[in-house]
């Protein structure tokens, strides 16, 4: 592996280039933390590995989550409020969240909202009825996390908060070029193909600067006054996967790009910054759309259910990688059964349950046992053990039935990380006594952020969270007294 | 918090003390190294912050995981070899566990056993037939993990190789005895009430020495070789347990002294050690003896079992707590029914299953579907479910029936940390990019070691672990070459 530990200054012969603040990375993170430093005044360059800026969020839906009661949200006739939001997303970032950062996110929703629409961003005033995890129209507003899934149902009133730019298919491109057309605007400066491969620290411990390699040879850029690194997750790196969340390797599809590979972690950490959350990842197997298969029963190796189907699909798949163990089928009967996206392995199909259970090699009886149980409470629209939305409940009873393939070996399963340096809402990169690393920042996927869970995970929440606390951290950048 | 951050060497003003190899604490993995470095030739001094030494194995049954054919597994009529011990070691150790660990403790497993013994500890050849936590007599041979239970059962033939020294009740302060009577046989300096707050380093990165606190005075030592850092886990650090482990925080029982706080971790870390492991711990809720108990079934709030309850605590502790979500019951006939260790509260106790599931308020039928698919099963000796083994299965047939309160919220709940300093097999600190920390070592819970998971853990593996690889690291710092 690399070397990470940073170089002494007294170590720099020469610089390259000089900046206020110096950006690593040109994802959502770093494009919103380079427009925020630029249009505080700093002389900010963004460095970027690859030939274009874009990373991880250039590949997604665009779904962002925004909330608070957005102009889309009342055209689409839905009630919000900053505290209804605060509330389900302290929920979605799960038992390790800073609920500082949670109510920063939530109060300033609206403002960010409008930020992005100030770039360009366009939203149509509509409302995705159809529970979907990619939706192909250019319609905008969805329930894009367990909103409406008990538990969460039973604690929050659900509001729809994911927000997707206006565009077929998936707009993350669309967005992304909205950050990086910002980018320029803002005046700050881009170099693509140059990779920061070590942090520049002075005698007294402050980040001065990064060294970099840019046409095959090396390349300083001093900071004057901060270093921001928004270099992306780790699920690219595979040794750091196995050392610190190896069960995120049975997942065979690994959601980012390859500039996702830790560097900016080990980096920070190097440079004396803690990492947290480091086993954490937002896992991804999406039996739906259509929404139809919210009707089916996921069971595990024993034949038994164990998580309410209608969750969002990073809780289902969590579930399925930590409750089954990795092994799972959706059940489905000829009524609800559809194609999905990822296009599902269909493992069995059987006229009876005792065949189905009997072909998929389950412990005799426990699969008849599970759909008796669920048919006879279904029938009555009630899930006494899950509490599936009654709109979900039907008893599956028109044969054939079938079992679709969910288990990690055998089905699409996504997956990122949700590890990496702790930062205080400022963007500050912290030591493993809570103090800043001064002149270090750092925001998006290196980052423990906003959302550290993805059990509990909303889709909207990493772009939201790395954008926002991008912008926080740049601005922070730009304000630190420049070094003599 | 306190500050980590190592102390540059221009600013010692002048040492207290100076020894080749400097150990900071001395629990079984600190008062091994002593003994190693101290015999290998090397000046050497432990530095203890408590009145006297013994650390979290003072506490606990002394209870050391050794195989390959010891002389007690031998009198005990039991063959053992280091091949089985691999294969059984490399399961317990779990997904993260180190292949190269795992080979040389196994290897090394006999004359470990024999070190012990040299030191004077004494095992008894005799085998302890019940299953238990915690034997009560001054017999030794136990099978201490899951060595029995199934899969383990079927992937590796059961060895018991849990080795408890001779003293009736805990023995863990005898073991601890014999080590610090060896630290001081050894010649090694013991300095207790002296503790260690940072570490020293040079202008290369090399750590030089310590800086203490001793009499409320600052005490600077020298390490003229290397300093062995062996201050054990972080249980109690609630504010490190929070940050990386926030699913330990349910559990009410931390396992180890004070000193488990996390200090030479975060010392290690600021001085650019990795840290890995980080969200693991060993969960323990001994719901037997009575052995009885493991004819039990312990289901969770849907009524249903979600593990083989003959398993090893370890496993169906963390079962509770990750697959059950921290609310479970062992629900218990009259004829198997007997009082824990640990008093577990009865929930509820009832003529029928339908009473009982009203009474722990389960979902309608669950608990009685649940029981008559066990009972069905278990009166043909099968457990198609979760591979019980058929010694534990009889159909729950006597009423009244009982239902223990196994919750964490309800019962008693012991956790240590399995997260620490990235070591390599030597005991060398290894930093972000998996390079030695010059002049850094460490052993024992303040290191990731060999066992990474709670639900694979064997009993005696963190001792086992702790004092093998406390040797080697004490040896290694004691062949560093002197600094000037």
């Amino acid at each position: 592996m690399a070397d990470f530990r940073p170089i002494s200054l007294r170590d720099v012969e020469a610089w390259h280039a000089e900046h206020d603040v110096v950006v690593v990375g040109e994802g959502v993170a770093g494009g919103a933390a380079a427009i925020e430093a630029a249009r505080a005044g700093a002389d900010t360059v963004v460095l970027e590995r690859m030939t274009r800026g874009g990373g991880a969020t250039s590949l997604s839906t665009g779904i962002t989550y925004f909330g608070g009661g957005t102009a889309i949200q009342k055209a689409c006739g839905f009630d919000d409020s900053v505290d209804e939001m605060k509330a389900f997303v302290t929920l979605a970032a799960g038992a390790q969240a800073d609920p500082e950062r949670v109510r920063l996110y939530c109060e300033g929703s609206l403002e960010h909202f409008d930020w992005f629409r100030s770039l360009g961003v366009e939203y149509k005033p509509t409302f995705i009825e159809e529970k979907t995890t990619h939706p192909f129209t250019d319609d905008c507003l969805t329930f894009s996390g367990n909103e409406e899934a008990w538990p969460h149902s039973a604690q929050t009133r659900p509001v729809p908060r994911g927000h997707k730019p206006a565009r077929e298919g998936e707009a993350g491109g669309l967005l992304m070029e909205a950050v990086l057309a910002g980018v320029l605007d803002a005046g700050a400066t881009v170099v693509n193909e140059c990779r920061v491969e070590r942090l520049v620290v002075d005698e007294a411990g402050r980040v001065a600067g990064v060294a970099a390699q840019r046409d095959k040879a090396p390349f300083f850029v001093r900071a004057r006054r901060g270093v921001v690194l928004a270099t992306g997750g780790f699920i690219f790196n595979e040794e750091m996967v196995a050392k610190h969340a190896p069960h995120l390797l049975q997942c065979n599809y690994k959601v980012g790009t390859e500039g996702d590979d830790g560097s900016g972690i080990n980096m920070g950490a190097a440079a004396g910054g803690e990492t947290v959350n480091m086993s954490e990842g937002l896992v991804l197997n999406a039996y739906y759309p259509p929404a139809s298969h919210l009707k089916g029963v996921l069971v595990d190796a024993t034949g038994r259910r164990f998580v309410n189907e209608d969750s969002y699909l990073g809780r289902t798949s969590d579930a399925i990688v930590s409750k089954a163990d990795g092994r799972a089928w959706l059940i489905v009967d000829d009524e609800i059964h559809g194609q999905t996206q990822a296009m599902h392995r269909i493992a069995a199909v059987e006229e009876s349950w005792e065949a189905l259970e009997r072909a998929l090699e389950l412990p005799e009886g426990a699969l008849v046992q599970t759909m008796a149980y669920y048919n006879e409470h279904a029938a009555r629209g009630e899930d006494p053990l899950f509490h599936k939305a009654s709109r979900y409940l039907k008893p599956l009873v028109e044969p054939p039935f079938g079992a679709l393939d969910c288990s990690t070996a055998g089905s699409f399963f996504g997956v990122f990380t949700l590890g990496g340096l702790a930062v205080n809402a400022a963007g500050e990169v912290l030591d493993h006594a809570g103090r800043p690393v001064p002149g270090l920042f750092a925001a998006g996927r290196c980052t423990a952020g906003l959302c550290r869970e993805g059990r509990s995970y909303a889709s909207g929440l990493s772009i939201g969270d790395g954008s926002f606390y991008g912008r926080l951290a740049g601005r922070a950048a730009a304000a630190m007294e420049p070094r003599a």
